[in-house]
């Protein structure tokens, strides 16, 4: 029987899932892959709070080269979070001959190409399933399962948080605050949410999806990224009376010889699947060449659906390890695109509220603004007033480029007839 | 560069799509994998008929033998599809050392025990990627992705004809003869449907699924199947009204120690993410216990989609090669269940129409017959007459045993007050 050793870094929420399940099924997996995995060390800087699980003192360590440098260990588990100190001691731990299992997608986001080259170079795998979706398998269909396609698209409501914000305004028609109070009286956000509510999560794992699915590594920095907060609850009311609902995606979709990636809040047909996706569930959707239209969907945190991924990873290296595999070119990409499409040539179809003042003229105005910018109008209505003498006004768009878009709006905005900041939002689907 | 080799055996309309698949992606499989991938022999045998790809004269052949015993073939991809003579082809291949690739769920659920221990062991691979679901990859997920998961509960909708013509009838408001000819004339049902519509094509599949989640080997002979024929367009109306869809589902679910399996048209909820799944599409819904729900969807057939899955398969196996790996345990499973309980024992809700006489005191007849064998209405409803002298009574009951409904309808059948075999339909979700 062969024996895999794993050391584990970082023994919080995640750590001590991924901990209880190598426990509780350690007889199942050794039965079912022929290989008994073994957690032979575990690192935190925290040995002092009450962890949900119970393991042996000899084992813990507040010192990482007891990881890094053990000879026994195969496979480094990384689960502290964070850019530093992970980045270097997934490096190091390459550098020592060990696998590395990892679930951080801001890490993988910022210095993945790095992260991948040493590993290649080294003959040495990183899995890094947990880094997106939880616990939905997308990594490995990108990566294997849809190795022979072109793909074309890929849409992902990938944050769980800022889907359930949506759905709960949607649903309970209740505005951004209060739902994302609710989110956090249920655990679904943190004290602090701005990394979900901004799109800087989604902008993360839309790095590592687009690294797997067109080759380009990308930092999130040069990623468009927008978030749900100006979102309100007129807009998704709105969206839903033409027949939309509104979700927060991260979009990478090839553009000709280019990519485009963006995260922002986008208007999705109700007949689209991603639009009944709800709460704080995850989904993908891809397309490529030979698959057509696939999509994927479960549950994208939370501590069991994120060890079953960090345990698939631990499971599919020992078995190569089992196997005697050596030099695995374990993470293969090849850069099929040109370059990240700049967001102001960018072109979609988009949802505009204006709040104007209800007097004659102003949608004249308003429309000759954006005929002069080459913006044309698919639809348009003009609502009841909702406050004194201001009327919001919906209109939908056919494609238009973002640089007009901006400009348009600025014009418009700087007309002593709108009174409040217009709102866009772009339509997908 | 590690060269692998590759002997296809049948040159049908995916073993066409493969070729074609693997000759326009050579580089850029060789590139992103680094093994270059080389067709080097094709067996039909029917070498005359035009295909939709050329090949070379010299790489086809009629001989089986040609394909088995040659030393340079690494993989043996079988698409020729049937059991004989595909199942010997298959364990010969395997006996001369070569990895195997196949989409042949017939195969696989009459002989895949027997084939995936013997290639057990003798440290060879075998990839089916292509028999459930097309390009969903759906059996990598269940393998790989879902490794450390106690699965409870597999629903597919994995034969897209059912569903197309399910679908047709729902939104076209047709019969369902009508819309078995609509799929005949777009080619998404054969000249002779049988294996489609009677649920056997599911069966087959549901039986590889079934291998993976429980691991449990189950002929298609033991797995209760009964296909959509007898679904009438008012039940599909009639579920509409009650909030349900009805789907062809092929149904894996663990109930205490043992495990349910059974295809057959079933009514799920309109809100279950599955009943929005139309047309010829295929979508698996999964629980396990770390992952929750998970739903996978996507196209279930066609020569790209199916070739996709194909590829994928082939170019894993041709990683493990170029690794070095030796006596890869490549298919676990693990058994994780009792028996497969006995249809008459399961429970489930039931949809039923009977086909009444309009007279006082049938209804109260039918209730009776049903409380004695300890069925309990749910709902009723009684339909404006559509027939002389001939209404529909629709019911919907709470869980009841098989055994027991099928006693209470045999019963109520002979009453002379009932004009027709009434219809049965089970509800989940």
């Amino acid at each position: 029987m062969k024996k895999v050793k794993i050391g584990l870094i970082g023994f919080g929420t995640i750590g001590s899932g991924v901990v209880r399940v190598l426990r509780a099924k350690r007889a199942y997996l050794r039965d079912k892959t022929g290989v008994d995995l073994i957690i032979s060390r575990i690192c935190d800087k925290d040995l002092k709070t009450k962890r949900q699980v119970k393991v042996s003192r000899n084992i813990l360590t507040k010192s990482i080269s007891k990881v890094l440098y053990d000879p026994e260990i195969d496979i480094v588990v990384e689960l502290m979070g964070g850019i530093r100190p992970a980045r270097d001691i997934i490096l190091e731990a390459l550098r020592s001959g060990k696998h590395v299992v990892t679930a951080n997608k801001a890490l993988l986001a910022e210095s993945g190409g790095k992260i991948f080259d040493l590993a290649n170079s080294l003959g040495l795998c990183v899995g890094f399933e947990a880094s997106v979706g939880g616990g939905v398998p997308i990594i490995r269909a990108l990566k294997e399962g849809f190795v022979a396609n072109k793909i074309d698209l890929i849409y992902g409501i990938i944050n769980g948080t800022s889907n359930f914000i949506l759905s709960k305004m949607a649903d309970d028609a209740c505005d951004f605050k209060s739902a994302l109070k609710i989110a956090q009286d249920r655990g679904y956000a943190e004290k602090d949410p701005y990394l979900d509510i901004s799109g800087g999560d989604s902008g993360h794992k839309l790095s590592v999806l687009a690294l797997l699915g067109f080759g380009v590594p990308v930092p999130p920095k040069d990623i468009y990224t927008e978030g749900i907060t100006d979102i309100e609850l007129s807009d998704i009311q709105y969206a839903r009376e033409l027949g939309y609902e509104i979700k927060l995606l991260a979009i990478a979709k090839r553009a000709g010889q280019s990519v485009e990636l963006r995260v922002h809040p986008t208007l999705i047909s109700r007949n689209h699947l991603l639009a009944n996706v709800k709460g704080v569930y995850n989904a993908v959707f891809i397309k490529g060449d030979l698959i057509g239209e696939n999509l994927f969907f479960g549950e994208g945190a939370g501590a069991a659906a994120t060890s079953s991924a960090v345990v698939s990873d631990i499971v599919a290296i020992s078995k190569c390890l089992h196997s005697g595999a050596k030099n695995e070119k374990c993470i293969c990409f090849k850069k099929d695109v040109g370059d990240v499409k700049k967001m102001d040539d960018i072109r979609t179809r988009f949802y505009i509220r204006f709040s104007a003042i209800d007097k004659p003229g102003v949608l004249a105005r308003i429309s000759g603004i954006l005929g002069k910018h080459d913006i044309s109008i698919a639809s348009v209505s003009q609502k009841e007033r909702k406050t004194a003498k201001v009327v919001p006004i919906v209109m939908m768009t056919h494609e238009a480029r973002e640089r007009d878009m901006a400009r348009a709006l600025k014009e418009i905005d700087a007309l002593t007839s709108i009174k409040k900041k217009t709102v866009k939002v772009r339509v997908e689907g």
